[in-house]
């Protein structure tokens, strides 16, 4: 997509202690793309300053609020104004913050999961439809490449049917009550008046939800949770571990936990299917394990050209040779990239590359809020199955 | 425990075609204590005679059932006939063989899942009780010197209370109905009138609610289990996966597979502490993870000075130098080397060493079948937790 | 370091089909304190202009030589005008180029290796030495922050008196004729004329000597080198194995290969000291093992506390949390920030933070053209040891 | 084979504080083949009978030295006496006792290095083509599976032409003065009357000589060392570095360790072809990994039917299915189990199966022998090359 100019961002969030927010600037800025020219970093309006000073942009484009920077903004001339919110505060705020930047003509870039309820989710979709801003959401582990061969290699029959998903997400950092310390990620994680229902099972097990249904196409339809706090005195999940079913008959089991002592991010699927079964770990991004019934496992690298065959979408979401390791960082990047394209085809007008399209979206983030509420509800039930609303 | 002679073994099961009798023979024979000298090899005379053969035992002592081998060899001089019987053949006949043997006052080593269903199990329990006959259970896998140096930290509390269980056993030989070819191990084991009312669950699953129980101590209290036959026209199951409850509070997932293709013999667990966290893996036995927080992960290895300072039992069952990888056949000779220790003290009318009796019994098969029935009721119920009887 | 605004970058190479360059360009990127506002990308002047419009950059400062961009930025206000040249053409044009940047005012960030003959870094490290420019090298590997864990547990004595370093650096892109395709980055690389002396010795190896002085603080002492070209044909080494003598005693082995099929970018070093030996593998960067006689293995992984207690230069090369992997492209990133801090540092006048000088300079760029005439003509001598100069 | 007894073997050394003697009862014991009777244990006479003792051999036929053993065991009936004299004891005796055992009728199982110099090779050589007895040496690695299936593909042409071999074997045990402290092991290692004129290259660096050799068919014909003692007071090399050149042309790299703290017994292989690479780990020796420029890497992993379809010797020398782990002492026994066969039919005078004849033989030992002379001679030379000897 050709273009004379990088498109410009404002942030919402990622002030002074923040983590996502410069993931977000970092990745955002990588490929030269884009780049972030205003923000509203932080509810406080000296915090926010400060991270813009840091950031060395122009003062008068660091704004208190992010209702003041979506007017200020859109004051400006079309060549100067933002392109792009991007919205990085803790998960009660998106989407007041993601309405108002759509319906104010802003593109927007939200983290995950998208919203607090699935309510205020579903009412973001058709928000969405509304304006036909583009809006992202950032599953940034649907951006590794490996993560899209294994998607391809699943549309295109080499795995057969899938009978058996396995997919974790263990951590270890909250495996003691880091909250009481005042560590800023761990406090509003824990908070259900900013994180929602859910703890692990919202930050973690949507991710693990996400990477399943994104790599099969399947849907999960039913689920059976366990719900646990370990920690004394935390008032939302640190554990919990899920049998699921898919709308196909496989058979899944997920399971998350940030109690996990020693392990640090360890997300990683497994896909059994009738012919060929798929491994990926999120620590070890850049191999996919292919693995075999009647031949030697396959260890598929990032970067070759064996890889390109199979999938456009991973060879795309490719900037080094093989053997040069790409990690987290170029994998958010991805996410960026084709989010990116598709914001500049919207406004030239054209239709995008579909391979451009190849971002998370307002309807997995509806995914992720409903998957949220039927575990929870799942948990709190004696009942085996609970059924996940479409 | 010094000894004029090896132990004398006669073995029910084990012949043509057959896999784990081998097993049994190869890793009896390994430290020189034990000898096979008889045999009911198969319910083919002619086969049993083959096997006999092959095995150049005297033809004398290769019996066409295990009634006439029990029988004559009562009645050879005590310096000539067999000490120990040892049951190799499918589920659903290790209960009467077991319980003649004991009876005719032979110590008898078994395979897993014990019997066939519970009730056996119990009696069982009473007719050790009764015979005062050394009873053990091939559970292999807790030979393994590594799970000793798991379950001896666990003791030590070097790992904190255990908040969580993650343990697995994927397979992917009976992805494709191998029986249908007449492949003898698959054909009795998705057979209910050999196997039981379980396939994976009790081929498998045992093995992984035997390594749990084992390492942690703690008590699986209850289970919430998916239960599925994946190929068509089998009759049991070949995929299962389920919640557990510990009596400790500390949660699990257990899942194991006969259909997840490619995958060998995955056996594997993670064990959660509150200070460290453990992990092993089956298929790279002499390696045990110990992952900290607040530090590196440690790899473990077998043989090492460090590993017996924490584990007499691991270094006990450690024949070779650091670095000289042992392997499943090892495991398995550990098994049976604490038992013929165990067998020679009690023949000696003298106690156990306390390190000797560190090897399955009749306790643990209880445990099995019990599993085996509760996770099947549970994989028939709508309730969400079926309770594990005592 | 704090600034009012990102560095300005001009680059000279990294136009259509070069690899290292746009590296230089997304790595310098990335932390947003360098911006490449102009470049001289190829030595076509279309081409340039490509390369310049593809990177939206002002046509203006898009210039068809280097000598026209040095000359034109020059001129500009300072407020405005290139702070650093980048050089990231074929060996040998580094000289040249760096000299003239120097001498015109600006500072360097050279490619490796960084001449074409040690001559042309005797020379340079006089020019650097006499404009008081900062001349930063990018040997990369030492910019991986494990890397810098690695040193500073050297440094600090935990491993005890090295005895034995192995240093590997095997890939298998020039198994074939690749050269004879046209390939780009294969093309100049076996031309003697562009490459110099050496191939694979050239190419890689300096990277194997540099990361073995970097980390041990040794100086290699002699070296004896089988050197050998495979592909018929090719005019320059493409396999290189060497045995090494170091200052201190220390005995090593550094093997290179572009032949080894199947190989990436496999470099990796392992350090054996008197009380613990090291082992790092690029393609697996967030990992360093270390290895005890006494004590079980530990892996130290980025991002970790216990990381940051015992090197503060690991902790700085840090961006993500552990277990969100880091690679490449962010230790690439990581040279070019203490390099930004350092110009920041003499442009403001003010001594740079210690921790930020860490990155290669002047003098490593001529041990590395040191070692590759020494190698070669170890090569060609039928003595056993040949002297590195000093 | 078909046979109706298994062989009976002596066994010279292997007392107290043995390592090796064990390892060699435990392997030629598993499969039933051989049975330890006799044995002159120790040049204690008092040693002997105690290791006679816990073997549970008749105290008849344990003998206070090696001479008197075969001279009565040649004078008991042929159904009785041994067949096979297994040698392990330290290098200078073994060629006296081979050589008496081979002229006295017996077949022989010896230990590496198979004499104390290249000369006692040479006649070692003749005398056994003299006596047209059955030699084994053994060198356990070739046992392995995995090596089997790695020769099989070379000989197949599945690698194309060999460029180049890395092998590597480095241990940490001796990276202190170990044998003052009367270690057994470590004594007899360091000290040149009993071990010859090289350390560790004599111990390992023969083991990697002998896999280099036995998987490419290929012969080292020039070397070029570096040699080093690291321990103060030691008197044998501790360390050594070798570049290597081969009958066709490709380059080598040979490199052992006792120093290499932390190192158990990382014997390692990789083989570079034009088409594919090969690697496999001692430490995992149930994995071969193959490498491809075209394709992702593939491990063919022991006791699969796509591993028997390329090597029938690896598929002979499986004993467990796939996922059940083998390791040294079944690659151990596996030695044991084809010169038992070859035996057999010797006894039987009929021809040896071809497969059977897969054993390291006495042609072997010389090549190590000559290789130790070689090498050692290199160490002390300033030419870069020194040839070894056909």
């Amino acid at each position: 997509m050709a273009s004379d100019r990088p498109l410009r961002m404002g942030m919402v969030g990622g002030g002074p202690g923040a983590f996502i927010g410069d993931v977000h600037r970092k990745a955002s800025r990588m490929d030269g793309v884009i780049v972030t020219v205003a923000g509203a970093f932080s509810r406080s309006a000296e915090q926010s300053r400060a991270t813009g000073k840091q950031l060395m942009l122009d003062p008068a484009r660091v704004y208190p609020s992010h209702q003041e920077m979506i007017e200020k903004e859109q004051k400006l001339p079309p060549g100067e104004r933002i392109d792009i919110v991007a919205v990085t505060t803790p998960n009660n705020s998106h989407f007041p913050i993601a309405k108002l930047a759509l319906e104010s003509g802003f593109h927007v870039m939200c983290e995950k999961p998208m919203t607090f309820t699935s309510q205020e989710a579903r009412d973001l979709v058709a928000v969405v439809k509304k304006t036909g801003k583009v809006f992202g959401l950032m599953h940034n582990y649907t951006g590794y490449p490996m993560v899209k061969l294994a998607r391809d290699m699943v549309r295109g029959g080499d795995i057969g049917e899938i009978r058996k998903i396995v997919v974790q997400y263990p951590q270890g950092w909250l495996s003691t009550p880091l909250e009481a310390t005042g560590q800023v990620q761990a406090s509003w994680r824990v908070d259900p008046g900013q994180s929602g229902v859910a703890g692990a099972i919202g930050d973690i097990g949507t991710h693990c939800e996400n990477l399943a249904e994104y790599i099969t196409g399947l849907k999960i339809t039913q689920v059976c949770a366990d719900i646990t706090t370990f920690v004394a005195g935390r008032r939302l999940d640190d554990d919990g571990n899920c049998l699921l079913h898919f709308n196909n008959g496989a058979r899944g089991i997920l399971h998350v936990s940030q109690i996990a002592v020693g392990e640090e991010n360890a997300l990683a699927i497994r896909i059994y299917g009738t012919k060929l079964s798929l491994e990926w770990h999120q620590e070890h991004p850049n191999a996919l394990h292919v693995k075999d019934q009647n031949g030697p496992e396959k260890i598929y690298r990032r970067g070759n050209g064996y890889v390109a065959e199979k999938s456009a979408a991973a060879a795309r979401a490719t900037r080094l040779p093989s053997g040069h390791p790409e990690a987290f960082l170029e994998a958010f990047a991805n996410v960026y990239c084709n989010f990116a394209d598709t914001v500049r085809a919207v406004q030239a007008g054209v239709k995008p590359d579909p391979l451009a399209l190849d971002f998370p979206n307002v309807d997995d983030g509806l995914r992720g809020m409903l998957f949220i509420e039927t575990v929870i509800a799942s948990g709190k039930s004696s009942d085996k199955w609970t059924n996940m609303p479409v």
